[in-house]
């Protein structure tokens, strides 16, 4: 593992940091935010997953998270949204390929050797925090926005056990039914629309729901409604009768702004959850 | 005057504007934060300066000012750093030229007639802000980084009663004595030095001081403490009985999380000064 760099933070550190990923056969670069508190001892653990586009870097340095975690004694995790490097395969398209891995394991040329996304933040990257951070891997949670909004939903739903909550912002909330994930999930999974269910939060919550509490964010002016689809996921959790806040915030868009306006709420509804035990 | 964008954020509005500058000859862009009071009557104004290498974004997405501001329900203006466009003069440096105007008014070839920004900020823009959007004029403070807390710190001096408080984050405090500021200040201004004066904190307050409070947050592990000097300007403050706060942050150096760890400080300590009278 390598340091990238390390900035001191609302009194604790803000550091980048890159390794080879066996997983993903590439350098992958995650930030981490450590509270003071973990100088002297282990910290629980919030994972931040990010949206198409972006890196490690966009949230850790626009949604403004840090005075909260810090606020509650929490680690942030940043991962990359995507294996990087010159030899992996790359779409034209913003929403396909680098940027935009999907959290999915592919199966499917191109895009099979480097895209674990899943492995990566579901087995990976945890073991390598665990060993070299001060982090209390018995205490995580999960948020993400957009695309990594559905990566934390379907994480969390196909890991029972391993988050004790889970929120998102304006998360892709039905994939297998939207132009955000038939196009990715085919170009990834292949057409065989029956491996996609596990990587649809909407299908996942009426299958199998989540044992803890969930909160979900979304704009009432997002730009990408008609492709997030938040009423069948909203829908799916009254249904299933499913512990959790789904709020519609009205005027709200689907930038940054829109998630650091609340992203206080999500860092005190992860830490009740995480403090809890 | 043209809206380039407006997000809803913290129950208010993140604007990015741009106007045709009769100032600097070129069209200017400028980021406000308008806080939900604004739309029941004009709200105090905090202005913050950026530095080196910024535009009218980087503070806006990277700070994590909104939130204090809406807390305290004051507007925020974040102006750009340089007059901009193909016919405005550049350097290859990125301390001169684009991203880098010093916050003074060219006299010299080839920057006069663009570099305008010390009028840009303390006339053009003001009656434009005043005209346009519910901003109490009666009620300003100002703070900026680095090159931008050199701006805060000069233009607060220069114009008693313009400005209730004044804060900044490692400004550049001597600039007549640093390779930030001898070189820039030359090329903008000419070679007698006379006339730089007004654009030093340290010496401006060694002459004039500040009616109202200061406030500086300096990182102690700053990569740029020679180049910045804040000895300089901290004696001169001590020295002249100047009413104001300058603290050394241990650990922290120039970076955007040094700021944002500090900016509810400095919203805070402006909002007393702001709703004091």
């Amino acid at each position: 593992m390598k340091t990238i760099s390390e900035n001191a933070c609302f009194g604790g550190t803000q550091g980048v940091y890159s390794h080879a990923s066996a997983v993903c056969q590439c350098d992958m670069t995650f930030g981490l935010f450590l509270p003071a508190e973990a100088k002297d001892g282990p910290v629980p653990v919030l994972w931040y997953l990010s949206g198409l586009t972006c890196t490690h870097e966009n949230a850790m340095t626009k949604a403004g998270a840090q005075v909260w975690a810090a606020e509650h004694g929490i680690a942030l995790v940043f991962p990359d949204t995507s294996p990087r490097g010159e030899d992996v395969a790359d779409d034209e398209a913003y929403d396909l390929g680098k940027g935009a891995g999907f959290y999915v394991n592919a199966t499917q040329t191109p895009w099979a050797p480097h895209f674990q996304m899943w492995d990566y933040i579901a087995e990976e990257l945890p073991k390598l925090l665990g060993k070299n951070f001060a982090l209390d891997m018995e205490r995580q949670g999960i948020t993400g926005h957009s695309m990594g909004g559905h990566g934390a939903l379907t994480l969390a739903m196909n890991l029972p056990g391993r988050f004790l909550s889970v929120s998102a912002f304006a998360p892709i909330a039905n994939p297998t039914a939207s132009d955000w994930g038939r196009k990715q999930l085919t170009a990834y999974l292949g057409e065989e629309t029956a491996k996609w269910a596990k990587h649809d939060a909407t299908l996942l919550m009426q299958e199998t729901d989540f044992d803890g509490p969930i909160l979900i964010d979304q704009g009432a002016s997002d730009q990408f409604l008609d492709l997030l689809m938040p009423e069948a996921l909203a829908g799916a959790i009254a249904a299933k009768r499913q512990q959790g806040t789904f709020r519609m915030q009205p005027g709200y868009d689907h930038s940054y702004f829109f998630v650091a306006s609340f992203i206080e709420d999500h860092v005190a509804f992860h830490a009740d959850a995480l403090y809890a035990g």
